[in-house]
């Protein structure tokens, strides 16, 4: 790979890019909308300077092949998101999709015929914060959005996402329906590089991370612990019902299951990101007669997941007991897990390892498109590049040193990949 | 004693200021209002009934003694208060004060004469519900109601404490200089008969119960919690800043020191009556940046407020070490505890011993006149009667037995004060 010739190609894409999508503050490119649409006319007429052929699909992505390859053949997919959220960062969604241009104008240059094609994908509508929904762009081509999803009202216009779909020239009706837009079987693999939206790989000064799979989570949006509201002055500790060291008490069992799960190698992330007494009735002279508090438990695997939950539920009903208390759940929301392809986890690691970049192989934390890849059967995976002060926000801050190690990696899989050794 | 003369007595003065102070839900007795100048005007009519002498002292308060005694001449004190909170219950305050006036009513039955006179005295204002300050009629005698006090505003109509107090007679120039408004040398010992406001005595199956102490206590209003507000799915464990982690840990530490004090015999509540995230920033995919809570410890001993603060603030230094986040405190807030008198509640015991009631000596967690008493010098003593469903509650329920037991007790008490055998 020629990296040097390149870096100038990325460089002035994300440049312009950024002038394009820039909004006074940070970038915003809304799903299915203007800023999108306009992202993605300016990749395709960079694309077709470079001698690309380019087509939409039937949810409006961008699809980049090489000009003399069939738009319908078995291919090596690489894809990102175009979109951001309002005010957020260049970087989250473009990189992947300015990685896989790049492979693509690699192997236009170097004449490559024969073997599996590479196609790039720049998805629209992987953000949620637009129609309060994900991965439109790519579940659309899997028959993932049903009539109920396209009536989500955009977030400023409350246009229905149907509506803006159509308008960006997705055949709505055929989504609807939930028909198969894409044939998984001639996707023969999913690649994506991403930036890190976490702090781990500035914290352990890494370049590159392979991913090895992206969280699912379980969930209880709102959870009562229910106890006795009584005078703080006059009750002794043995008849208090105290809902407040109820869910203290069960926060530190949770983080001490936490911890020895870690210890005994399991990922795992557990978060009570929304915690209250009530405050129709509290006051600092009165024992808690009830906490809210919400739940979240985010792992790669199934199992830590179903095993979390239920350490979850034995830790309350010890509460119960132990203080008195009684805790009542909402329903428990289920995001599965996907793993990521164990064969294209070591071609990602044996090219990092190729080039000598630091690396290591840790989980995604936030959802991408390659979930659904992954979770249609198709073998995926996915670079993480370093990037701190995470992400959604105008403050992302990619290395391009970084990104160039990132895309001569995706490169060295994308050789593997399209023209196997026998 | 004649328990069975006086019983009716009793009776008939609680059924009559329930029926006074009905509001449709409960009993209300506004301090320096209506309320209670119609319950002490019936206390007067039915103590002058019975050949009592009756005087407003100049703070208002009523003084009820045999009228062959001088109005200020050295003498034992029984009181309690005649307001309630809002839609409160018959029995807390007003059960202090039917008491005295029985014991008086059988000492002029008994024609008691010579030694130290019993004075009954029907406080006013010892509710903070009112005008936000607690101890108003007590504390006016002490010149502990300054200018800044007079001027708050009464809760539903807005007029001052000063011209409420004004109306009701009291002399508010002197109360206002701070003035001594009773010399507390000629008062010789200070009783109170209250309900019990805490559910210690129903658990525990005891009728009657020696008041030990008064507890006070140190406060934070609002403690500040600050980690850093993440990504729920993207930061790991050993990344997090979690603000509510750190403080779930802080209160389980708080529980455990609580819990060693409780064994090693200490006196001791501890409550975190206000506790939560920041509805500004806070989801639920999103670790905590930012919690805030109150915390309150009362007890008996200002040791153990001292060293229970001590090991809040060591322990919340410890989870910012362990945590990384930081506390940012509020203006600590006292109230001295009152110990009850050594000799009084040795006399208290014998009385309920004598009579063969079942008791024990247990702290008042809740505040009362007998504590500005005490502060003041003065011998205090307090005896408690069981009463279910806690006070300031139209729920309150006193057994009138309970109640004949508690006056007996007095009245051995006042036996022994009032005519001290050599």
């Amino acid at each position: 790979m020629q990296a040097s010739s390149l870096r100038p190609l990325a460089e002035r894409l994300f440049a312009e890019l950024r002038t394009l999508g820039f909004d006074g503050i940070g970038v915003t490119r809304d799903s299915y909308g203007a800023g999108e649409s306009a992202a993605l006319d300016r990749l395709r007429a960079f694309a077709e300077g470079e001698g690309l052929a380019v087509e939409a699909d039937r949810a409006a992505n961008l699809v980049f092949r090489l000009p003399d390859t069939a738009p319908d053949a078995p291919a090596v997919w690489a894809g990102s998101h175009i979109d951001s959220v309002p005010q957020g960062g260049n970087f989250d969604g473009l990189a992947g999709i300015v990685a896989g241009l790049l492979c693509l104008v690699e192997h236009l240059r170097a004449g490559r015929t024969g073997g599996l094609p590479l196609q790039v994908l720049a998805f629209r509508g992987e953000e949620s914060a637009w129609f309060g929904k994900a991965y439109m762009g790519s579940g659309a081509l899997f028959g993932k959005l049903g009539p109920q999803e396209l009536e989500l009202p955009q977030r400023c216009s409350g246009e229905t996402l149907g509506a803006c779909m159509r308008r960006a020239g997705a055949d709505v009706e055929a989504i609807r329906a939930g028909q198969l837009l894409v044939d998984p079987a001639r996707v023969r693999a999913y690649l994506e590089l991403h930036i890190e939206q976490g702090p781990v790989m500035v914290a352990r000064e890494l370049p590159l991370a392979v991913v090895s799979g992206i969280r699912g989570n379980v969930r209880h949006n709102r959870i009562r612990c229910i106890g006795d509201a009584q005078h703080s002055g006059v009750v002794p500790r043995w008849l208090r019902h105290d809902a407040m060291f109820s869910v203290a008490d069960l926060i530190m069992r949770l983080d001490a299951h936490w911890r020895l799960l870690l210890e005994q190698g399991s990922d795992l992330v557990v978060t009570t990101g929304v915690v209250g007494t009530d405050p129709a009735e509290h006051s600092i002279s009165r024992v808690p007669g009830q906490v809210l508090f919400s739940f979240e438990a985010r792992s790669q695997s199934r199992e830590t997941l179903e095993r979390f939950y239920g350490l979850m539920r034995a830790e309350c009903a010890a509460v119960e007991r132990e203080r008195g208390v009684r805790f009542e759940f909402d329903r428990r929301l289920d995001s599965p897990p996907a793993l990521m392809d164990a064969g294209l986890c070591g071609l990602l690691r044996d090219a990092c390892a190729a080039q000598g970049t630091p690396f290591d192989v840790i989980p995604s934390g936030a959802g991408h498109d390659a979930a659904l890849f992954a979770n249609a059967g198709i073998p995926s995976g996915m670079l993480f590049v370093r990037n701190q002060n995470g992400s959604h926000n105008p403050h992302e801050a990619m290395e391009i040193d970084d990104f160039m190690r990132g895309v001569q990696a995706m490169g060295h899989v994308f050789d593997r990949l399209c023209h196997p050794t026998p």
